[in-house]
C-alpha cells in the first residue's frame, strides 16, 4: 500500500550534511523535489534536522543526480503531545497509517502491545521492522514539519508488559483505557500528561481490562459508535490534548 | 483501493423485507456473513434497517444464494454529531476515506466545496457518483452501528456556495474554520451546534478566507501540526464534540 503523506518538511539525516550548511540528497527525497517542486536554483524549501531544528534550504544545484541546499536551521519543532499511546497491534493494513498518523500527531511514544483478540499472525508484519516502523514515522514528522521520532516499542506478550513495564510507563500520568461501555466519559483537555490505552478491533477481553484496571488504568468511553483505529486515536488525542 | 471497515452492524433496505419481520440477503451482504460469521441456523448477527432502529437478526437459512433472517428492532441508531462539515474537496485517494469516517463519526451533512488549491480535475471522481458516495458512507454505518445516511451536497463553485447557500448553513451554528495561524485554538466541547470549515492541502487563498470571514465563520487553530485531512476531521472534531 503506497501510504499518502504530504512532504510538508524535507527531513535532513547527519549524512546528507556535506559541510556544516549544506547538503546532498539523493534517492526518495531527489525524487520528491524533481517531481513536486520542479526546482530551480535560488529557490527556497522547508526542511529540517532528524532530531533537531526546522528551517529553509536554498537550492544551489539541482540536477537528476542529487539536488545540494545551504541550509539554515532555527526554529524549534512543534511542541510534542503530552500523551504516550498503548496500543493493541492493530492490522498490517492499518499499522502503516496509524505510524504515520501518529507520528503526524506528535505522539513521542508508542507501546504496541498483544490482546486476545490480536492474531498472532500481525506480529511477523514486514510494517513492524525496524526500517518498516522508522519509514512511517517519517512521512509522518514529513507531513507534520516535525523532526523528533516517536519511540515505537513492542511487547509481543500482555502479562509481562502490564505486570513489569506498564507501572513505570504510567507514573505521573493520568492513565485511560479507551473502552465502550465504560461509565465515564473521556475527558477534555487534560491538565496533566495522559497514558492512553486503545484495545483490538472487539476490544479488550475482560481479563485484560481486569489487568490493566487493576495496574492503575481507568476506563472512558467517547460514546456508542464503534470507530476504526485510524479515526478513533485521533477522535480522542483531539478531545484529550489541551 | 480497498476501504477496509469493519462490519459491526449489517445494514438492511426496504427491498430486503420479505416479510414484515424476516429478510433475505444476496451479494456483498451475503459474502461478507459467510465469510466472516460461519452462520449456522439460530446464530444472531446485530443488524438496523436504513434510517430506522437497529437490533438483532436470527438466521434462519444460509445457503450459498442466500441468507435470512428473522429481525427484532426496537433500539434507536447512536445520536448524531452536532457537527455539520464543509470540506474542501480532497484528492480521489482521500476522498472514500473521509466519507467512510465522516459517516462513522456520525456527521449527518457534509458539504464538499471546491477553493484554489483543488484540483479541477478531482470532481470528475467517480468516488462523487451518486454511488460511490454511498457506498463508502454505508461502510460507515457499518462501521458505526448507525442507520442514519449523512446528506452529502457538492458545490463546485466557490463564491456562489459562500454567498448563497453558506448564511443559511451556518444559521444558529458556531461557524469556525480550521486555519494555521489562526489567534484563537479551537473550543473544547462546544455547548451548540457547529459548522466546521476545513481548507485544502495547502490550504485556503487569502481571498477565499476574507469570504469565509466576511460569510460569518471565525478562523481557529489547532498548533502548528500540518495534518492529512483524514486525521484532522477526527482531531477537530474530537475536540469539539461534547
Amino acid at each position: 500500500m503506497q501510504l499518502d503523506g504530504t512532504v510538508n518538511l524535507i527531513l535532513l539525516y547527519d549524512n546528507d550534511f556535506v559541510s556544516r550548511n549544506s547538503v546532498r540528497l539523493m534517492g526518495r527525497r531527489l525524487k520528491h523535489i524533481l517531481e513536486v517542486h520542479q526546482p530551480a536554483v535560488g529557490d527556497t524549501l522547508t526542511v529540517g534536522r532528524l532530531g533537531g531544528l526546522i528551517g529553509k534550504g536554498r537550492i544551489t544545484a539541482a540536477t537528476s543526480i542529487a539536488v545540494e541546499m545551504e541550509v539554515a536551521l532555527g526554529k524549534a519543532p512543534p511542541a510534542p503531545l503530552a500523551i504516550n499511546l498503548v496500543l493493541a497491534l492493530p492490522r498490517p493494513k492499518v499499522i502503516k497509517r496509524v505510524l504515520l498518523s501518529i507520528a503526524s500527531l506528535g505522539v513521542k511514544r508508542l507501546d504496541l502491545i498483544n490482546g486476545f483478540r490480536v492474531e498472532k499472525s500481525y506480529w511477523q508484519s514486514p510494517a513492524l521492522s525496524p526500517a518498516g516502523i522508522r519509514d512511517a514515522l517519517v512521512l509522518g514528522l514529513e507531513q507534520a514539519r516535525d523532526t523528533i521520532l516517536p519511540e515505537v516499542v513492542q511487547h509481543p506478550l500482555f502479562k509481562p508488559f502490564v505486570e513489569d513495564k506498564l507501572p513505570g510507563l504510567i507514573r505521573g500520568t493520568l492513565a485511560l483505557i479507551a473502552h465502550p461501555g465504560a461509565g465515564d466519559s473521556c475527558p477534555h483537555a487534560a491538565a496533566q500528561p495522559v497514558t492512553l490505552v486503545i484495545g483490538p478491533e472487539g476490544g479488550f477481553i475482560p481479563y485484560e481490562l481486569e489487568k490493566l484496571v487493576a495496574g492503575g488504568c481507568h476506563p472512558v468511553q467517547i460514546g456508542a459508535r464503534i470507530l476504526r483505529v485510524e479515526t478513533a486515536i485521533p477522535f480522542i488525542l483531539g478531545r484529550l490534548c489541551p
